[in-house]
């Protein structure tokens, strides 16, 4: 029986004690949160104890953390975790700062605790099957990727503020898709955004509207265009084109009922938001989590991939901020 | 904490065994099969005893019945379960005997116990939007369906002589929706089937495609198609004509990816059979089963629907026999 | 140069007429309407003149002729065609009473002249494509069809009196479809209706939504589901399942724009009726008659298969009065 | 009557041909083609006669030209019916020089001659659809576009060389598009290139895939993808995000046939290529021409516009080889 410590009782670490709880030979023991209340309703939900970070660490017993903590918290508890040998899944992102999250990965491989970055999309049952079918061949070599991801609204102003902006909060998953979809890594990126949907967020220093090039080594090309709030919802899609054909990844729609009334013919819009569009994924990523541990994968999402979304996510509000285009090193 | 013994613990128990451990104050608390092995496998899943059905029915600490054992066991076990004024969940059919079934409803009723046939398609999510989406009145007054019910593959022909044949069977679902979805009761049925894929179902007196119309008492018309083997696949689909509109239910699909290639646009097929289709269903069945348990819900599938559908599936069999149209009373 | 006579100046009148003055060789002679005015406006357009049935049949140098007119003057022109030996193309249905289309079907064969029947589905894009795929063996052996066709109002109660009913004026063309994508002939139909629209239908003595079971003598299953107003628009769809697969031919839309709302995703409706859905069908078909002239095609839409329609629908008509299911001969 | 001179022969002329000649009053007098041959046998088809330039200028009874002969002689042509003062239908683009262009502009401006300019996406029945509806409101304010364009095929290289390169030559089209539908001027564009299919294309100097970024003085965003070599056929689609929604235009396919078998689901690829896609286009844009030349309509793509598309290509082969963005004046 692994014994899990869960740093964060919020809504996202809410989803992930769900997740815990349901994996065989698995049980949530300890949850951690400044708010004591939450973590006290958890941890009651699932028979765990609530606990500061101190316990969690010196208890032998613990045999892996989860942190779903805000994300100023994430390298020091990744630090204190690859001191004290404890295997890592932790959110995205890994640190605001590169240089920090450097650190932290180096911590990890030195230690040689298995880690996993929450990218949740990569466990997504759409995305893994495209990404699997590329890998077999059915569209050659991946020559153009392009990405759409809009959210339904904005979160609120004072998350902005303290998020890093735009490129590391929201797009730091189209990067990580970028990176495993593209199969090269990025010689430069351009970036460019705009404040359409709310004067406030410019105020915060952020933009709501991004659209982003990169090309790679190889002189591939990739497009992301993002807004932090459609009109109509949450819109996750991309499409490869490969020298043989193209494959896309479409949103997923909550009922398959469509309306046909005098006017038109109406369907659903795509599941609501990230909670809804991604639930298989996050089961998903926390099996291959307890996977990992059981020595019976290598982690699909690693604190390498964390750090390299992040320096596409720097380079990319060093593009915006400076309207020329950042190499990466 | 309610405790639950579960019949059957074949493919359809080892679902409803999950989906029961999920629910919050619930227990599972003893497994009954005449497949010992089975049962103590799935006994010893979820932490619960083997039992015969003698023990369940003494146990007065035993809160409710499912019932998942094979169709010829159903009757009886409803009578001893309404004998002994424990709550009922049992799978369709009832019975293959109308006649039979309609003793079990009586009993049902004059114990008083509440009792929830495993109609699973009407607890889908896209079936009950629509169907709510009829309600609100969206399409206005109903007055054609069409259902689309095809299988992948045929069962054992085994299994298909002791099944009371496909009317009962299989369409027994769709003679169950078509109830629910057209808001009227059948005048008569007409029937006709083809054995067009295997002459083995033929030598077991049955056919494995069927063309089934019915006319309601308001003159509304339904048709069902049904075939034991698509060779594309599991197809559920049914759309539904109103006098100010139309409402189609359409496929799920296991991914959206659509691949784009030189020859065409190519998507995923529907979810593979009946326990990927539905398992959304049977979770919410289930939940609702326990609901109606705590008095927060009338059953939606009552022993009456599970009468009514068999009473169609008895008048569609007759018509194919006989070939004529045959009145229900 | 062929010169043509055209019967018939009303709405596929015209619609024929501009499809023969695009032949290349072809040239519109003579219109010939009891609505006089009708007639010369449609002559003028094409440069064609003005004159009646005598004059047409007299004319050695009319080449052919088009028969537009109203459905109990089809079979008069198709006699005097014949006798006059001019190649003929004729509106369906032949005729409303099945042994005058036989006589008819008589005369041309007895005359030696081609004789091509405008029932225009089969030469739509979508049907023909499917038809041709079916031919080039990818589902395999057809073994049932479901058929939906539905209209998006009611013609006037004065033409509907006329008409010989629904099974004549509208399924005629279900029929037709039915025999050439099944690849087999009737055993039987059974064929039910219902007045659900406008009781004036009732009152003319008709239905205005049928639902109809063919079964073909191989044992091939088919069902027809009709109504005279969808309220929703038109729609023309069918489905062929084979052994080793499905075809499916949808609706045109008159564009692909899709709408994302707040509310859902929203498409255009089907073409709004047969003379925009069907477009492209009426000019092949017309191609297709002048192709037969040169002899380099045999009629696709023989007499034979007007007459065998005709017989779909009279056998139809005793079924849905008689209530029971009607032996071809 | 209308008499008109066409120039060009070639595969875009025989469009223009046809739907000229299908203009009612109007008649096709001259084809002038340095291709005697090819002249001649489309003067044929359409009963005109050879000319060269001088006589089309010179009679006076000419009352419009339309030029589709090669890009290097459009501006001469231009500059030469404005002398003559002969309405003008021109095809894109003015000419490979912007500053001719503007000369063109400024000649025609001069003369005060109609003057349309062969856009034709714009006469598109789905694109013409969803710009009305942007302009009705649907969606509110514009404020991104992302447009997909890929041909299914790169033309030849010797076309390539001469060309002006992919943003003179293919998203001079995508460049009208974003002026058309974003409803502001660009402030700057970023583009860059790739030569991924064929390094033929690299030594003529041309890339085959693109990235392009606009930004516009609102602050407006707009992406473009191309690619020369699509595997798998022609894909124009473009989606438009405003304040209340979005739109989109997807492709048209040849029919509605679906495909279920037993591995996907598979419908038609788009249609072939741009004279297939937009045959209704090409016919559209024709009827446009001779309603502004009886002056019951503004030409909808002016040489104005044609000089703005220009602009741009020209600022993005700059920003693609000098790898910044370029501000439009």
């Amino acid at each position: 029986m692994i014994e899990v410590a869960l740093f964060g009782a919020g809504r996202i670490g809410t989803i992930h004690a769900g997740n815990i709880a349901r994996q065989p030979g698995v049980r949530l023991q300890y949850v951690v949160d400044v708010d004591h209340e939450a973590a006290r309703a958890l941890a009651e939900k699932y028979g765990a104890q609530v606990a500061d970070a101190e316990r969690v660490f010196e208890d032998a017993k613990v045999g892996a953390v989860v942190i779903a903590s805000s994300t100023d918290t994430h390298a020091d508890l990744i630090l204190r975790a690859a001191k004290a040998r404890k295997p890592i899944f932790c959110e995205k992102p890994v640190d605001l700062s590169l240089e920090r999250a450097r650190i932290c990965a180096e911590a990890v491989r030195a230690a040689g605790v298995p880690c996993v970055i929450g990218f949740q999309r990569r466990y997504d049952p759409t995305f893994a099957s495209l990404k699997h079918r590329i890998d077999e061949g059915e569209i050659g070599v991946p020559e153009m990727l392009v990405v759409t991801s809009r959210d339904p609204g904005a979160p609120p102003v004072d998350y902005i503020k303290r998020s890093g902006g735009i490129f590391k909060d929201m797009l730091i998953h189209d990067f990580d898709i970028f990176r495993w979809i593209i199969g090269d890594e990025a010689q430069w990126v351009f970036a460019t955004g705009s404040c359409l949907t709310d004067p406030a967020i410019e105020h915060a220093g952020d933009v709501d509207a991004t659209a982003v090039t990169i090309r790679t080594r190889h002189g591939r090309l990739c497009q992301i265009n993002t807004i932090r709030r459609a009109a109509y919802g949450y819109d996750q899609r991309f499409e490869v084109i490969g020298s043989q054909g193209m494959l896309q990844a479409g949103n997923h729609r909550p009922t398959e009922v469509v309306l046909w009334s005098s006017g038109a013919i109406t369907a659903d819009k795509p599941e609501h938001f990230f909670l809804e569009r991604y639930r298989a994924a996050y089961a998903a990523e926390m099996a291959h989590f307890f996977e990992v541990l059981e020595g019976r994968a290598k982690p699909r999402t690693s604190i390498e991939d964390g750090v390299a979304a992040l320096a596409l996510a720097e380079a990319a509000t060093t593009s915006w901020r400076e309207k020329r285009a950042v190499e990466l090193p």
